[in-house]
């Protein structure tokens, strides 16, 4: 007797669906058996929104969020202040700092962050349209380094500094801190210095 | 000032994505980031697969099994003993079984659980399939229901018996208890009294 497994074609579409980010075999088993099953799943759907959104999307050329065209929606809207760039690792950084409403400028995403140990260096990284940007762009610059707090975010910030000391443009770094909500009791040493290092008159 | 949001065709993969079961807004907006921008992705293998299986997996039309022709490896596999009937709700709940290496013999997938709630009648599972395998079926039979211990599973499980009683078959139930490695501390009132009730000579 041998004993059952799912046919080839379920096996295959877990084996895929296991490869997402997050996602054990329990779960992909899960979505499979849903995908196939369910009368309100709709795999065809899916297949399609996958093939299209892979034909269509590309990085901007101007500053590597998702585009459809040459430049993005972001690049595109000329009521964005040029006079503020947001540097973020990842495009995927930019809707959370557009959800929270607290920006208005442009961004220029990265593309990831300096990690010898992943050998990401920095002619891995967007860096030298980053540094076109701001010798094409106005005076008065305010340049955000919206990065990470752990030590890859830190070593891309410190570059990132040293290498735009001596151009014109005021350079920043978002706060690191408590979040939003958290006691102190959750806090981590580190990040406990950290608030304590950034404290602020009120 | 436009707040900036992803361009439609990930919008509409993020929604594909968020319909499938366990998966929130973020994972979805995770996965969709990684299948369109990680050089490890491969979307258009996610694509075909889904495709493919959507085209290829039939329902068993024996048990209810995942198949790929008129009958599942299961039903066609002739070394499996014809005097075991597992009765389970779902394909889904055929592999758990079978990894636990506890049963070889035939299986018959309800294709879900009597539930009045959700409008779940008797004549919506694969019961009058069940009835004629076991009228066709060699004598002494066995039929082990595998139904899950919650309200559902019991009022399927009662309302099989009603309808198996005087026919020439013998059955049974697996048990209900504590989990494996489940200490009587994590265990609700219910499976404690459930596990006292199946108590058993040792």
């Amino acid at each position: 007797m041998r004993r059952a497994d799912f046919p080839n074609p379920v096996k295959e579409l877990v084996a895929e669906l296991k490869r997402l980010p997050g996602i054990g075999p329990r779960s992909a088993e899960r979505m499979a058996v849903w995908l196939l099953q369910n009368p309100k799943a709709d795999p065809a759907a899916l297949a399609h929104s996958l093939t299209h959104a892979a034909e269509r999307i590309v990085p901007c050329n101007i500053c590597g969020f998702f585009a459809t065209a040459e430049s993005c929606g972001l690049c595109d809207d000329s009521t964005r202040d040029a006079h503020q760039l947001c540097v973020v690792e990842q495009a995927t950084d930019v809707l959370p700092i557009e959800r929270s409403g607290s920006f208005r400028g442009r961004y220029h995403c990265l593309g990831g962050k300096l990690s010898p140990l992943d050998r990401v260096s920095p002619e891995d990284l967007r860096i030298p349209s980053l540094l076109r940007r701001i010798d094409d762009g106005p005076d008065d610059v305010e340049i955000i380094l919206a990065l990470g707090a752990d030590v890859e975010g830190e070593a891309t910030a410190n570059y990132l500094a040293d290498l735009l000391r001596g151009k014109p443009v005021r350079l920043t770094r978002i706060a690191q801190g408590l979040p939003a909500g958290g006691g102190l009791e959750h806090a981590d040493e580190l990040t406990l210095l950290r608030a304590m290092q950034g404290r602020r008159g009120i």
